[in-house]
């Protein structure tokens, strides 16, 4: 089958690979349909590596996925061939501890699409467990389908930041993970969203959502203005998407007495925290590790109508010209949030 | 001052009463301006009492309001003469545990407008409390500030859901409070709500809001549709806000497995509760008592735009037509939500 | 092999039956050795049902075992033979979606040792998932290993109560769930615990505990001494351990304003719930169902000292001795916390 | 009154000075009779400030403190001349937001006993509010219940770790405080307690409380032994009590997946903090800022025998050797753990 393959660093080919994996009692048959490239395929394109994950051999990459189901296991109930769906990319092991309380998303076993060693799914068909496979509503397209996963990430950010009803946040960068917290902090609670970044085109989209207000961090007091907007109160929650490192010792200034921050962004090196501060406000902080149990809570999220993923999508590559989607994805253009290939 | 005051049972008249309380320091004096009318008021009005609470001499009726603030006391800082603005009508005892613990509106100490022996706020002005008193922002109407007090109920139900991103949420009773509670859950996080109830008109009300789906309990299958809408799982979130007995034996039945219940509506008599099916989802209880830290909750999220609580507004009559409006909302009619006097 | 069957209400016998299941990979074949009674294996016993569960076939009884580990299958890693284990007896579908969220206990396909038409752990040998099945600790015995099971209710509740430190609790009914809960609620951060009971016998046992201060029911004022010991707040946890259809209508009163209060007890029928005394406190109610996740924690506090089983080990009967041990137990005497058997 | 004033930088006297404040409704008069000396008196007199809080004139200190009850407002019903007490020194105003939200530790206009410019209780007596006064229970002597107001932090440390029944705890740091959030931490819930210092006379202290175990960070293999102890899966609380910058870095390691972190400690500086490593365990971290509605949970662990404060107690002075109380205390020896003046 044909699959977008990163043979080593800087050299992507589309070409022949067979299938992974074999079909069992509970497992099911995709034929992939979009795939969105997310900023570690591109990574791992540019760099061969991301910290201790080294490409050592030929990858499939593309984690984020959509399709259309092919075929279905003896045991497999809620899917039946010809059912679009949206495919969980991280299997953990059931039986491990951290799966059985619920945090699968934490077991070391966890076996991840197009992390080395393991391939992804930019190839024609994939063999996937029912149970990490939804079916997309009527209402909401195989492209939509295929952004769930960077929204599900946003949806762990929202759901660690336990939102009271009225809440208003602060989401600190608005790349694609910070546009996709934003959404879903307003999606799942917040009364107003704020959205700082220094690249007026992120800033543009972000704000272009209703309930989303951005703030040019390099221009203006955006401090200042979230304080204003808050009587002088501060935001309840603080959810940081940059991951830069001079975000790190003023991140707590925007948050309130009591008030929650999630650490979503990844930065590379340890970064300085001011205790003191933190402690000043008795703040709580929370810290995200992909997702675990999103997946129907984002897509009923956009099939509702109120998250719009659509929007994000900013172009949309055919199979056989995927070398130039992740060319094009690798210029990190300000204006581009997702660039997905169509199958 | 003239006031609406309730004579005794079945009597109102508005007439001349001297203002209730005295200026401090921290204290602001507030013209009223739109006062609507409770479902507490009526009772009182039709019955003279409710439950321990009996109506043993002339009383000022109404506690949902907002206003005008005329004069504020030395140590005030948030607000000043000329301001909009709603007030929060229980004030407790700010030493009480239960105030000390954030739980205000559990304080045994607490005053509530227009519960006997206390007057309520139909009257031209009143002096109120700076900390229980809250600025609108230039966007929310007085009338929709007069909303906040009912809104502000269904906001605790949310709240106290813990709703996480993406819910399923099903209220059960479509009046004023049940409107109230689907609404906060919506903006609260939910994707959707189902709301039930047996009376057309209430539902096309509840029914008008994107979300919201209404539900005809007497004539369909209320508990199939929600098992189909959530692929036989169930509902995260069961909001009870119809307070009538025959439906506590089955409100489990619509929640998911490790699903949580709050309980909003007021039966008189204890009800039958089925523990083994509650046990058989390991459900969580809530339970909702007025509300505490909501107003200002509420106001954003009506600011915001994610609650609109204009269009539940049935009717406004002028002050001098107070009796008329008490004698309307004493009809009990279907399509009548909220009747609000406006001085 | 031995096994102790029920051939039908009325009946048991000891006598020869297969092992139930066969090793795979993930299995560990283990030498049962001590076995409680439970309250449900009287009540098969006497009943010859416990609601929509009813015994049509011989069924081995049991399912509270340790034992020693005879053999682990090849990805077993965490025991080995000859290790001394205790064994959770319901295995979920570890795929569903309960068991994802990590409510396992939820599960609709849970298979539970000894619930119709599923076979008990009364036998020679018994094979088992080796994520079921925990080591226990030198210095906790095979005696207290089969203790586990029980105390595993009381941890569950424990943990639903949300239990902050220095909680005062309240347990109704000092059975054998309702001392497993106090001494959950004990060693799980309450300062004191009452429980409450109108057998003399089961508040002297309960009572026996630092800590635990018994209260009966029939001829003192039990609500007065808590108000009394809690300076007329009441209790921040309130655990209804009874199933007694009298307690519900009045647990609440226990209870302090915003208090928690579980639901542990099984009443047969509907029970009455004043539902405007919960909300005049806005209680929240929680409940069990088994447990998920407890097993390791019981045997954490058992071998730390916090928690003492063994002196509810009422007496312990040798395999051959049977039938004696369910007669024992069938007679309910009120001195009789647990019967073990021993093989 | 006599009383203990710094006059400037290491300059203690025991001089006449007047009582602070006056007599309201809601206020005690108390002779105060134990204080404790705090790290935070001993700094300020070593180096007449603490960041930003300066001693810029004579200041009476103390802040951990025990009394009789002399006299009381007409408001006060709790307490009656004769009543043994110990007093809460930091008093909010009741009508910030923070109060009204329950977290009045957070108001930032507590006034709070020795923090510049306002005075301690290292005086004869005291005029203080009596919602913030406790009585002592008959079993908890006046020199224990100078002990509440560094166990009330420990406590703020365990009830914002929100321990679950069985918990394993690792507190990094065995000073003062850390032993306090040990003993919080196991009475608050945890089966067992892990404590690091390389310091072995306060090893020796901590570890000699049963169910904490001392760990010397200096000579041995900390994290290998918590990981032995766990099976290899980390604490599930982790409470940061050294402020050590050295630490940071490290402290995630400790912890198990999903696990969560208490920030006690006081590092000066911004410190480095690893986010990825927090993130790979998904940790939720909390922080400490003094404390709020612990004292009557303090008092009620102390009372029931499962928190022992009194060995802790290393020496205690009378009023009139207060210098030499303070020039001991400075001293810093690592087997002291509580200094206390007599009055």
């Amino acid at each position: 089958m044909k699959a977008v393959v990163l043979e080593k660093k800087d050299r992507i080919a589309v070409r022949d690979m067979p299938i992974v994996g074999t079909m069992g009692p509970d497992s099911v048959r995709i034929a992939v349909r979009n795939v969105g490239i997310c900023g570690s395929d591109v990574h791992y394109y540019t760099h061969g590596r991301i910290g201790p994950y080294v490409v050592n051999a030929p990858m499939i990459l593309g984690h984020e996925a959509s399709g259309v189901v092919l075929e279905t296991g003896a045991n497999v109930k809620n899917l039946k061939a010809g059912d679009r769906v949206c495919m969980e990319p991280g299997i953990p092991d059931a039986k491990s501890k951290a799966s059985k309380l619920g945090l699968y998303n934490l077991d070391p076993g966890v076996v991840f699409w197009a992390t080395p060693p393991v391939h992804g799914c930019l190839i024609e068909e994939v063999i996937h467990p029912a149970e990490y496979t939804f079916k997309l509503p009527e209402n909401v397209s195989l492209a939509e389908g295929a952004m769930i996963e960077p929204l599900a990430i946003g949806m762990q950010a929202a759901k660690k930041a336990r939102i009271a009803p009225g809440d208003v946040a602060v989401v600190l960068g608005a790349g694609t993970i910070g546009i996709m917290c934003a959404l879903s902090a307003l999606a799942g609670g917040c009364s107003r969203v704020f959205i700082t970044d220094n690249k007026a085109e992120k800033l543009a989209i972000a704000g272009g959502y209703p309930g989303v207000t951005p703030i040019d961090i390099g221009e203006k007091d955006a401090l200042g203005k979230v304080m204003a907007a808050t009587g002088g109160w501060g935001a309840e929650v603080v959810i940081e998407a940059s991951g830069a490192p001079q975000v790190y010792p003023g991140f707590a200034d925007y948050a309130c007495p009591g008030g929650k921050a999630v650490l979503v962004g990844i930065p590379i090196d340890p970064v300085p925290f001011d205790i003191t501060k933190i402690q000043g406000k008795e703040l709580d902080l929370a810290s995200v590790f992909r997702y675990a149990n999103m997946y129907d809570r984002a897509i009923n999220l956009v099939s509702s109508g109120k998250i719009d993923v659509k929007r994000l999508i900013s172009k949309v590559y055919p199979f056989d010209q995927a070398v130039a989607a992740f060319e094009h994805a690798a210029r990190l253009e300000p204006d581009i949030v997702k660039i997905q290939i169509e199958l």
